[in-house]
């Protein structure tokens, strides 16, 4: 419990993208060709990184740092000024000149909660070690990583994490998320993570057709010691543990889905923010689904309160 | 022709809207609640006023004015510095503070040219009468409004601009563009223009199926004097004078359709632009179709340059 009590005085790090996400809800799908007035439309940070991240801050009062590529340009400084405002650390992020930044246009239909994303990745320089070499690394208990196509430089990443834990006999949980089946991916997918999350996605292009199949028919691939967790949107999670056992829970759907964007990042905060408290795996993917659910309930991240009965997982 | 070549000299004022275009370009259209990712991503200007005022500027090198709306935002800054790198003058244009910018997320299909527009008006203040008080109206030749949803200000406008020519006696040609029915602009549909030019969409809304029905059908309810032209896409244009001549030209497709986004803006500047010389109808709308169809083989605007068999025209 003193173990607990230390983890949580220390940060969470997440690693990989912040992307600008501009955001239109729509009461219907559009056809292609058609000229048609989106019902708002807001701009916001995305990328996966950014929203695990967000969560964490602002949804579950954890100290939360975000190591992303920014650049000078206006959309990075909005990203970082919104992310600020949300209370994420981002005082290690490389600020990039002369360069794109990665955009996102969505659309969300409000009346299904689908949401669909045009990304353009522009020219934003991908993190390196370098970047990660100015971190202190004793201030994190637990480092996220977004598999991104920096794939060597993640390697290497997580190889100073490991090798600065043994020598300073500090436990730092490492987590990574493979959201789609890349070729570029296999070597990363090895590596001594504590946790694996493995997308829908990703899970479908391997040949899976549920999360079951999925953690089972992964756990060979991946290291000994690394748990696998698969969410799989409107049928919940799914964990197999280094032990080989298997835990699921359902999904929590709220009454009406108006805005499924970011749910899946939700999750991931949900989860890391319990197993960084000790608690159980099944315990952790249960407050993930409620959490994400509950995402899916509301238009983007800020109505995401933790009520009573969620406080019972959290204390 | 000293007449012509004086109101040469003078400026043509385009009063509407400019918006920000995020431009996605895509090798197909995207299935609902997909995460794809663009081809390519820019950021241009939009807006009907401000894509024909910088065709006119930037493609057939006419002193264009353009009185639109801008914020004190991201968004409207880059607007006007891009509407200044292009040459467009927008000395008058009023800057707005503590609201929104109209801003389309864009796909284009590079495959076919199609142009799927998902746009948010935001809250940007519409022009008023009291913006339009600013300028002087001597300095203009050609005066082209956008028919938007401020009608009884463009009105108002309208008005001015006659009252002004006839106590100065000076003859500034005014132009008008439908393009989208709205039940308010059936005020708009009647005032003193010298031509009135009919979106497809509008036409199509009013239970038109061509171009000539349109012209031929809404004669009756436009002012006597005012001339009508209604371009088709791929079926050409179609011009009715106020001596009830018709006149069309054909389509003029490139070889290959990649970005049909801003072509009615397009056809649009070229007729204004021969007209505002004195060059008969017939010739203006084969100018626009020409220009048009041009643009429809580029990708946005900068590579529309006129050649010299439209030197023709232009000479």
């Amino acid at each position: 419990m003193a173990d607990a009590r230390t983890r949580e005085m220390k940060r969470i790090l997440v690693v990989g993208l912040a992307c600008l996400d501009i955001i239109n809800t729509v009461d219907r799908y559009p056809r292609e060709d058609e000229d048609t007035r989106a019902l708002s439309q807001r701009w916001q940070k995305g990328g996966n990184a950014a929203n695990t991240a967000v969560v964490l801050t602002q949804t579950l009062d954890t100290s939360c740092e975000l190591l992303c590529s920014l650049n000078t340009g206006i959309e990075g400084q909005y990203v970082k000024e919104d992310l600020q405002k949300r209370g994420v650390l981002i005082e290690n992020c490389p600020v990039n000149k002369n360069c794109g930044f990665p955009t996102s246009c969505v659309l969300i239909n409000s009346v299904c909660g689908s949401r669909t994303i045009i990304h353009a990745r522009n020219n934003l320089p991908e993190l390196e070690l370098t970047d990660f070499d100015k971190l202190d690394l004793s201030l994190y208990s637990w480092i996220h990583f977004e598999g991104r196509r920096n794939v060597d430089e993640i390697i290497k990443m997580i190889k100073k994490v490991r090798d600065f834990g043994r020598e300073q006999k500090l436990q730092i949980k490492i987590s990574v998320e493979f959201e789609k089946k890349r070729p570029e991916f296999e070597p990363l997918f090895k590596v001594e993570a504590d946790v694996i999350f493995i997308g829908k996605d990703f899970a479908q292009f391997s040949g899976f057709t549920t999360p079951e199949e999925t953690v089972n028919g992964l756990s060979t691939q991946v290291h000994s010691t690394s748990v696998l967790i698969c969410p799989w949107g409107e049928r919940g999670a799914v964990a197999r543990g280094c032990d080989k056992e298997i835990c699921s829970s359902p999904a929590y759907p709220p009454e009406r889905v108006v805005d499924t964007l970011g749910a899946g990042d939700t999750f991931i905060a949900g989860v890391i923010f319990c197993l960084n408290r000790g608690r159980l795996i099944k315990d952790a993917i249960q407050f993930g689904c409620q959490l994400a659910g509950k995402k899916c309930g509301i238009q983007g991240f800020d109505g995401l309160k933790v009520t009573q009965s969620d406080s019972d997982i959290r204390s």
